[in-house]
């Protein structure tokens, strides 16, 4: 009965809050939103600040070289100006790596994958090769997934892979769970073009990372994607860019236009990354949120949250979630996401991202209630 | 003399105050810009206070429909939402553009063209014949290019002509010559695709146009591209559209991210497209003023401005423009457009935006002065 009244249009993504209004009855502005894994913290006041002194600039062009920018990721990753191109969000970058990806014989894809990988690898005609990342269904309550876990062993000795490439995110979404460098070395000598999604790579703290950026001077075969729109919770405003060998970044250049930043973006990213206070908080918050927001979701009856490295939860529901979806809509103005769009899961598993106290508070009250309601 | 400190870098496009400032040895918002044919009375507050408006909503994703920014469009121009795509500034959809002439056997240019349309065409691998637009020179005062012409006669009657597109910009730059609807008209059935790039027909006020948008429900074959950033100075903000058959605007989003456009440009264009009180002053005063700067130009010795129906001219020279170029940015920390990016027009002509009466007049001085010292 909550399904009869879904429109025909179901988003592929999260955080399509016009659609979320539509159902809810609300403004797009009153729904809490936990199926964007924003952080909940942002955005930080530098951020503001930073579009606010650049309004006065946005009559001229961005400069094309985004020099500034540039050296601000530079000095961020210590990794020299030339191997780093900023993006209209890493969803462009996405698609320039998916026309790499498509030259080749054919593209390993772990699964369930972003349903952006693959409108952006078909975009270009590229033959994919879907690989089961099996570990994602969540096992007894004794025995968690580990956090980081080798999913691909299989593929080492796959005789086409010379001529292949391999586009992985990591942390995975939507499981959060984390690949290890040393689980990604092998493909380095294995793959053609290793394209690594680090998207929510910033939420892991220094030290307990496992980007692979520091390895992309050595290997020209490697191009990792970061955002800078989730961790300082701007993806309104696009914002992300790939780290590769230069050769690659110029032919990047020449596929796109010269002005692919908007100027408020660039001029928010050279600031961000040297917010250092912004950055601590984040950690901090989700060190202690993340473990408890489990905790609450995995008492709920008929839930079960796996474990993750980032900042949202896959949970696998015992009964049908676009129903879930649409009733914590109308009655609670709350988003969840739905796991339609991933083939793999279908309609018992939701994604949710880790928000404040009081917001994931509110979620556990209204699934509880809604759970409850059913029984 | 004044080359030998020039760079090695030379931008290929008008509005790079970074490097324009690196030799100027001023900050970038020192240096008066007339090599970006950027509308001077912009932004308008309307747009400014849309900005501000929206900047509470940057920590949520565009909404992928684009819905509202669509139905302005659509109201604006009474062409039904789904033929509409907005993009990441028009240069964006160029690229897609493009992509779709590359897929013909060839794609016939008008030259001189904007050195990103041959970015564009080459990055999918384009077929290029030039059509020169031989009028581009100036003729003598007493017989002046009409700004109605039709240049591409000779092309009528290619035999090549149906599995051939045909890229235009009208008015064209940089020449600001206008190609009259009857001129484009038999092109729609002769080229299996015709890309008419409009990035400068708002200047044009109503009634005097010659969009051909209201030709596309007619002719599945036209793409026209439109910018709204020139008109209300805000190409810091990047946006543009698309208007097009829906199949091919569902297959240009099929190309790109779901997120193109960003939230506060999408904000912004759904309020200035309804800014008439800012659209009249731009038309008055564009009506006054380039008459008046066409005839300042003409008035220094060795300088010839090609007439024009757009907010910049061609200005054809007796010397060298590099120079002229770099002696006016050290000295008056003036920005021209050299053309060199144009190889049919050299280092004898550069482009200048009409800008308000007082920075015409800066200009006119500061060229009356360099010139003069050189005689």
């Amino acid at each position: 009965m909550a399904g009869a009244s879904m429109p025909v249009y179901r988003p592929s993504h999260g955080g399509n809050l016009v659609w979320a209004a539509s159902l809810a009855h609300c403004s797009p502005a009153a729904i809490l939103d936990f199926s964007a894994s924003i952080n909940p913290l942002g955005p930080p006041p530098s951020a503001i600040a930073a579009i606010q002194a650049a309004l006065g600039e946005v009559n001229a062009y961005p400069d094309p070289t985004y020099s500034q920018l540039c050296h601000a990721i530079s000095n961020f990753h210590h990794i020299p100006p030339e191997w780093i191109l900023p993006g209209n969000g890493s969803a462009e970058l996405l698609t320039w790596a998916c026309r790499e990806l498509a030259d080749l014989d054919k593209t390993y894809l772990l699964t369930p994958a972003f349903s952006d990988y693959q409108r952006a690898l078909k975009a270009f005609g590229a033959v994919v090769e879907e690989c089961p990342l099996d570990e994602f269904r969540v096992p007894s309550a004794e025995c968690r997934v580990p956090s980081a876990v080798s999913p691909l062993d299989w593929l080492r000795h796959s005789p086409f892979a010379i001529r292949s490439g391999l586009l992985l995110n990591n942390p995975h979404n939507p499981t959060g769970q984390l690949l290890t460098r040393e689980a990604i070395a092998p493909y380095l000598d294995q793959f053609a073009l290793v394209v690594v999604d680090e998207a929510f790579m910033d939420f892991l703290p220094p030290g307990e990372d496992h980007s692979v950026i520091d390895w992309v001077q050595q290997y020209p075969n490697l191009v990792v994607l970061r955002s800078l729109t989730k961790f300082y919770s701007l993806p309104g405003l696009r914002l992300g860019y790939a780290i590769a060998h230069p050769e690659r970044i110029q032919r990047w250049q020449q596929w796109r236009d010269p002005w692919s930043v908007n100027s408020l973006a660039a001029a928010v990213g050279s600031v961000v990354l040297q917010d250092t206070a912004f950055q601590q908080q984040t950690w901090d918050w989700l060190a202690t949120m993340r473990p408890k927001f489990e905790h609450q979701l995995a008492r709920i009856p008929g839930l079960q949250p796996l474990t993750s490295a980032a900042n949202f939860f896959l949970v696998q529901s015992d009964r049908s979630v676009p129903e879930l979806q649409a009733t914590l809509l109308k009655h609670d103005q709350i988003l969840i996401r739905d796991c339609m769009s991933f083939p793999e899961l279908g309609d018992r598993y939701f994604r949710v991202a880790v928000r404040t106290a009081e917001e994931n508070q509110r979620l556990i009250d209204a699934l509880s209630q809604r759970i409850g309601n059913r029984e």
